[in-house]
């Protein structure tokens, strides 16, 4: 910190604004109609600017705090790990990498039993199809147009949204339409039908496509930014078969859904099947510190033990990641982080959210579990139109004003506080989007 | 850490090497085939395994801790940032950002004020080229063959050495023939020549893939992992011509080359030019926490004022990196880091170096400034046939034994300690190579 800067007494929110506005390039955005949020500090569900507003943080940021902000052994497994040794080549054995790398495959389903670091989620992704493609020798990578994968030059164009389209200057992907049965590509009108027309696309894709070009399907577990899309009873086994009949390698991507999200350590585990990859990010330390990576099955990780794997990054395995990976993963198993997640979405944010439905039109429909929820927001009930922006950016705005980071995304508000999050804060973040929704009811 | 190895007492290095080939999936490599170095702390230019055996860091890992190792000013800006706010969102206003965007400004060429950050250089590679391809509306991407630009699917296929082939999925990335006069593509046999023809090239290579379809030229200012590449006079003022030329944006890439390496802060600064997108890395906060970047000219990010960059990460801005690069900034600056550098390549590296070369007709050519330099080893001095694969492991081998971590690439030693070096470091460093190099003479 500069002079100017370096007493916090000092500081107001009017600073740290100017400064941003002055200097950063902000992503996703128009610059000119940027208002950043200024925040100073934080402390569990809480978050607080230097004027001393609090907010309930909703958000989990961009769904990562799964922790919750400032957990105290996270912070203490950092501080140690920076006095003892902040960074090492990722060619070298370091101690907080293995513990790091031991801890997540103890979480991963048998006959998972290697790790490789990233720096993030995109990155997590880039590797594990780099690695289907040589498993497979195919170069096809399938991914559902409803997915975020990241957004660097093979994962954007993997990715199904919008944010493909003005990158998509690779080419080796192709897109099918995953479930969504509320706004279904498929004309169905019931879950079992959605699950069984999405199969028999999917089927379709790839017969056209040629499967022996099909090197794997990458899917969320649950589609995050996308709709918390809750896929229904029987596809994700269905695209499991298909992917066996046709010699395609599954890449789960946990990075969102991971790690205690949907009150399990992995959302794959509600639909009963195991992956070829799982790549992760976000959750696994709380984004802490920036981290990523690959979970290999053995299948392929023995591919590569006498083959080279072409592919690594300076800060893979980052002692400071590791350290706070290994924090965080103890925390959450003593502190039964998971299991409170669990608790939280079948006891308060379930009903609660399922209560806002039934009151308000404007509420179309609500899917989720654990503290991994999206509220669609209507305008025409019967015919299911999504909300127009500018009114979205008001309640956006008005649930800030209320003392509520939320997290939006198009006609939705996905509610995704920490998996920490108490029976007490969960219910007064429903109070606020209730007082909020009824000025817009 | 678990509790066995929760006591440092009780840590061996057999411990750390075990956990890691149990767990650990590395990059780049054959996993049988590996032998991963057990490293457990380190201070400036030294690290440390359980035992106590020393290495002097020739490498500055994968040439990032240009700070040196455990810099204290660094430790106790992650460890007060850790404490105060760990991690938050890119979309809003955090101080630490600000300042970090503010230095890094202040340190670039007049006419840029804007930073874009990232996890790390392969991601601000990824988002210039995106930010080209946007304000040209043109989709080619022009990069040298010996190049390295980052492991992400577009930073890979701009990438030009032989990682680049196994990865190659997408289009629009073309590839020239970048000055090497030692090896030349141009029959040269003077500098001038190689300048002169490499530029002649470029121009045919442009001309043949058309103008109007290039966004960007995409290079690293002194080509890092392809050998140290120093440009010819007059090349890189040629490169920038040309872009000018044909309105070709010219991004440098200073992930490796940047922040002090060179005895600048920015190693384009000794060629008298300006490029349009600046990228870096590594050397910004040595890699303490990870971190990258992009810096904006102004004509770039005047094009975003209005419009949608669409492009974004987690972790961008990460407060402990972005503390990280304040504190490493400004104890570059305090210390003369960047200076000390500079002083080492003239007085100590660049004579040593010489004097080595003189001596042993093994070393065919030795290039480079500051603390970025390599060696090239040859079996035969006048057909300058590189050194065989085999022979360049035993090199290794034989500087890690006497104490030397060395940084090995294909036929050559780079030698590339932190810019904190002493002269008495460097002159030890130069020591063990000759010693080795009289073995292998």
């Amino acid at each position: 910190m500069n002079q100017a800067l370096s007493c916090e007494q000092t500081i107001t929110n009017g600073d740290v604004y100017d400064l941003d506005r002055a200097y950063v390039f902000h992503s996703w955005s128009v610059q000119s109609a940027l208002k950043p949020l200024v925040i100073a500090g934080g402390e569990g569900c809480r978050l607080w600017d230097y004027d001393g507003k609090e907010y309930l943080d909703f958000s989990s940021q961009l769904v990562n705090t799964n922790i919750g902000h400032q957990h105290p052994k996270v912070v203490a497994a950092i501080v140690e790990q920076a006095t003892q040794l902040a960074t090492i080549a990722p060619a070298t054995a370091n101690l907080a990498r293995g513990e790091a790398a031991k801890r997540i495959v103890n979480l991963a389903p048998e006959g998972f039993n290697k790790v490789f670091f990233t720096n993030a989620g995109a990155d997590a992704n880039e590797n594990a199809i780099r690695m289907a493609r040589l498993v497979t020798g195919r170069d096809k990578i399938l991914s559902g147009y409803r997915s975020y994968h990241g957004n660097t030059g093979a994962a954007i164009v993997a990715t199904g949204d919008a944010r493909r389209v003005p990158n998509e200057y690779a080419r080796g992907h192709v897109h099918f339409f995953n479930p969504y049965l509320y706004r279904s590509e498929f004309s169905a009108t019931t879950e079992a039908e959605e699950s069984e027309r999405a199969l028999a696309h999917l089927r379709r894709i790839i017969e056209c496509e040629g499967p022996s070009s099909i090197a794997a399907l990458l899917m969320e577990s649950i589609p995050g930014t996308a709709g918390v899309l809750v896929q229904p009873a029987g596809y994700m086994q269905g695209v499991r078969a298909l992917c066996d009949e046709f010699g395609i390698l599954l890449i789960l991507d946990e990075v969102m859904a991971g790690f205690g999200r949907t009150g399990r350590w992995f959302a794959f585990e509600h639909f009963g099947i195991k992956p070829d990859l799982i790549t992760f990010a976000k959750g696994v330390n709380s984004g802490y510190v920036p981290a990523g990576g690959v979970i290999l099955s053995d299948k392929v990780a023995d591919f590569f033990q006498d083959r080279y794997f072409p592919g690594g990054l300076t800060y893979s395995g980052h002692p400071l990641a590791m350290a706070a990976i290994v924090a965080t993963l103890d925390a959450m198993t003593e502190e039964q982080v998971v299991e409170n997640a669990d608790m939280i979405g079948k006891e308060v944010l379930g009903p609660g959210l399922a209560a806002l439905t039934a009151k308000y039109p404007l509420v179309g429909e609500v899917r989720g579990m654990g503290v991994f929820w999206a509220m669609e927001l209507v305008s025409d009930a019967a015919k299911r139109t999504p909300l127009a922006a500018d009114v979205m950016g008001k309640i956006k705005a008005a649930l800030i004003a209320e003392g509520l980071l939320p997290f939006v995304v198009d006609n939705r508000i996905h509610v995704v506080p920490p998996c920490t999050v108490t029976v007490d804060e969960a219910k007064a973040g429903l109070a606020i989007i209730d007082k909020v929704l009824a000025q817009f009811a």
